[in-house]
C-alpha cells in the first residue's frame, strides 16, 4: 500500500521537490540579516505575481487568517460592504464579515455562475451606503473565477474599496492587482504559488492604507494590518514581524515563487489555462458536465458534475488505488454530487492531468458506460 | 564557511532530526480519516504535557498569535484585568491587551524579579474588579520562572480567571495546568516542544469556556476560541478546523511531543532542571552573575549579566566563529548588557552547554580575564 498519494485536490498541492526539501532545513534565527533577507525576497517575489508595488504582508496562518486579519482591519463593525457569494468560499468570506458584525448585502448566484457589472451597479443602487466590494476570484468549491478586472472596475465606478481573495487563483490563473485597481489581496501558500500551507499574505495598497487609517480602536494585536506593519517598518533592519515566524516556511515559498518567476509569470498563466483547456475538453468528450460555465472556469481546477452517471466516490477510490492519485470530492451540497480536480503549479503538467482523464475513461467503462478508448484525450493534440 | 550555526538561542531551538524530518513529508490532504487521527495524537500529546484533560485548540501562528486569540476570546474591552510584567514577554501581554481595549492593571518588577502572591493580594484588594489574572511563566528575556502556581492559589482566592503563557516553559520547566487550577494556557511549538516554528496552542478549561460564552460578540471568525471550538465539534470526523493547516507541521510537533512522552515528563523536567544548574553554577563559577533570582531561575534558559565585564557581541561573535553555536543577545534594554543561553528539548544536554560553558571561559581569558581553566564546569561532578 502507498504511504502517500499524489495530491490532485485543488490545494494543497504537490510541491516541488526542491521547494519541499526547505521545510527540512536546519533552523535558522528568526532575526538578522539573513532572515531580513529572506523576509524581503519574499515578498518581492509575490509582489511580482500579484502585480503590486504595495506592501505584502506575510502571517502565519491559513488563507482564512489573512480574509479575516483583513476584514478585521478594514471595516468597523457596522459598515456596509457588498459580499459575493457564489460558491463555498464566497459564503465563508460573508460568514467572516459576520464575525465582525458587518452590515452586508450578500448578492448570491447559483454555484458555477459568475457575477458580472451589472450585479454590482444594481446593487450599489439600491444600496448606496455600501463602502466595499468583498469578491472570491478563483472559487475553489466551483472551478470558476469571478471577473474580478470587470467587476472592480463596475465598483470603482462607485467608489468602493475592493477587497479580492485569490487563494485559489494566483500564480496559475491570469491577476494583475494594481493594473485592475484592486485594493487588498488576500492569498495563501499552498495552492498554485506552490509551497506547502502555513503561511498567507496580504497585499495593501495605498488606498487601502488610508481606508483603513480612521477605523476604530482596538482592533487586536496579530490582527491589525497597521499594527504588523509598524512592526514591519520599525524593525525592518532585523526583526519585522512582532512574534517568531516559520523561517524554513519563508524559505519555501520564495523558492517556491522564484520558480515561477524562472518560467514567467505569462508563461505560467499559458500553460495553466492550456491544461486547464485540455481537461475541460477531455471531460466533455467522455459526456460528463462541468459545473463551471466555459468562459468563467478558473485555469486552476475543474469541478466535474456526477449528474446520477457516476459516484463521486468511487472515482475518488478507483483513482487511489489504481493511480495512486487523490482527487477532491465536491464540497457543502456538492460532495456526493461533484469530483474536483485540482490542476495547479506543479500538477499544471500533462504528466499529472493525463493519468486523471484517462483514468477517468476507464472508470467510467468499468462502470458500464460507453466511452471510446482516447475520449478523454480530445483537448490533445 | 558554516551555513547554519547549532541554535543555542531561546527558541527556535535544534530539533531532532526525526522531527525535522517530517517538514518535507510527501503533503497529504488536510481532512480525512489520516489527518483526524494525526490531529487527535497531537492534541492527546499536548493535554499529558500541559497536564489538563481540558480541550486543546492548535492554530497556525506564533506563541503571540495564541496570546492575541486568548485575550480576544476572553474578554470584553474595558474588562478589568491584572496583568503581570517583569520582562518583555509580560510586556508584549500587556501590548496585546491594550490592543483589545482591556482595562489592564499592570503590575511591573525589575527584570529577573518574580512576582509572589503577597503582590496578587495587594492588587486585588486595590482594585477589586479585576476579573483576571495575566501571567507569563517562563520570561524569555531574564531566564526567570514566574511561581505560576503560588500566584494561581492566591489568584483564585479572589476568584479571578488565570490564562498563563508558558511559551518559553513548557515541556522543560514543571508545568500542571489543571493540578494548580490554571484556566487557559498558551504554548509555541518552537520552544521545549521540540518542534519547528509554526503552530501554537491553547489549552482551555471548563472555567473558562464558562467565562467566555457570555462574551460580547462579533468577535472575529479565527480569532474567537468559541468558533474553533464549533468546528473542531461540528467537523471532528472530517475537518476539525475552518482552515486549511499544515499537516506536516503537526505530523512535527506530534512526534516531537511524543518524544517528550516517551522520555517520561519527569524525567525531562529533571534532565532540564540538571543541565540548568550545570550552566549556572558554572556561570557563578566564572565570576559572572545571572539575571535571574537563583530561586526562580527558568530550566530552560539562562540569562548572563555582562556588567561591563564582557561585551555579549563579542561572545556571539566568538561562538559563531569557533564553535559554530548561535546563543542569543539580551533583549530590549539589555540588548548590549545580556547573553541569553538556551538550554531546553535537545539542547537540555551537556553536549550543547558543555561547548557554550567552556566557549564563555576560553572567551573571557582572551579577554583578558583571570578564569581558571575549568571554572565553568564547577557545576559538573
Amino acid at each position: 500500500m502507498r504511504n502517500s498519494y499524489r495530491l490532485m485536490i485543488p490545494g494543497p498541492i504537490e510541491v516541488a521537490p526542491e521547494v519541499l526539501a526547505h521545510m527540512s532545513d536546519p533552523l535558522t534565527a528568526h532575526y538578522g540579516d539573513k532572515w531580513v533577507e529572506i523576509c524581503n525576497g519574499t515578498v518581492s517575489n509575490l509582489q511580482q505575481i500579484i502585480g503590486t508595488t504595495g506592501e505584502v504582508i506575510i502571517v502565519v496562518g491559513s488563507g482564512h487568517t489573512a480574509n479575516d486579519i483583513s476584514i478585521n482591519s478594514l471595516f468597523n463593525p457596522g459598515d456596509q460592504v457588498l459580499t459575493l457569494n457564489n460558491g463555498l468560499f464566497g459564503q465563508r468570506l460573508a460568514d467572516i464579515c459576520e464575525a465582525h458584525g458587518l452590515d452586508q448585502v450578500i448578492l448570491t448566484k447559483p454555484w458555477g455562475k459568475p457575477f458580472s457589472p451589472s450585479d454590482i451597479h444594481e446593487a450599489v443602487t439600491r444600496h448606496p451606503d455600501v463602502k466595499a466590494l468583498l469578491v472570491v476570484h478563483g472559487e475553489t468549491s466551483t472551478g470558476i473565477a469571478n471577473p474580478v478586472q470587470a467587476l472592480t472596475a463596475a465598483a470603482k465606478e462607485h467608489g468602493l474599496l475592493v477587497m479580492a481573495d485569490t487563494i485559489a487563483s494566483l500564480g496559475g490563473h491570469p491577476y494583475k492587482m494594481d493594473d485592475w485597481h484592486i485594493d487588498l489581496t488576500v492569498c495563501a501558500s499552498q495552492k498554485a504559488l506552490g509551497a506547502p500551507p502555513g503561511l498567507a499574505l496580504i497585499a495593501v495598497n495605498e488606498t487601502a492604507w488610508s481606508f483603513m487609517a480612521d477605523r476604530r480602536k482596538p482592533r487586536g494585536f496579530m490582527t491589525d494590518l497597521q499594527n504588523l506593519r509598524h512592526f514591519a517598518e520599525v524593525q525592518a533592519a532585523f526583526h519585522p514581524h512582532p512574534g517568531t515566524m516559520p523561517v524554513n516556511a519563508f524559505v519555501a515559498l520564495q523558492k517556491s515563487t522564484e520558480l515561477i518567476l524562472k518560467e514567467g509569470l505569462e508563461a505560467t498563466w499559458a500553460r495553466h489555462d492550456r491544461v486547464a483547456r485540455v481537461v475541460r475538453t477531455g471531460v466533455r468528450a467522455m459526456g460528463l458536465q462541468l459545473m463551471a460555465d466555459e468562459e468563467a472556469a478558473c485555469a486552476n481546477l475543474t469541478v466535474i458534475m456526477a449528474d446520477d452517471q457516476f459516484l463521486p466516490q468511487a472515482y475518488f477510490d478507483f483513482m487511489i488505488e489504481e493511480y495512486g492519485m487523490q482527487v477532491g470530492l465536491g464540497l457543502g451540497e456538492y460532495l456526493t454530487r461533484s469530483v474536483r480536480i485540482g490542476h495547479m503549479g506543479l500538477n499544471a503538467n500533462l504528466e499529472a492531468v493525463v493519468p486523471c482523464l484517462v483514468g477517468f475513461e476507464q472508470f467510467l467503462r468499468l462502470q458500464g458506460h460507453d466511452v471510446p478508448r482516447g475520449a478523454s484525450l480530445a483537448g490533445l493534440e
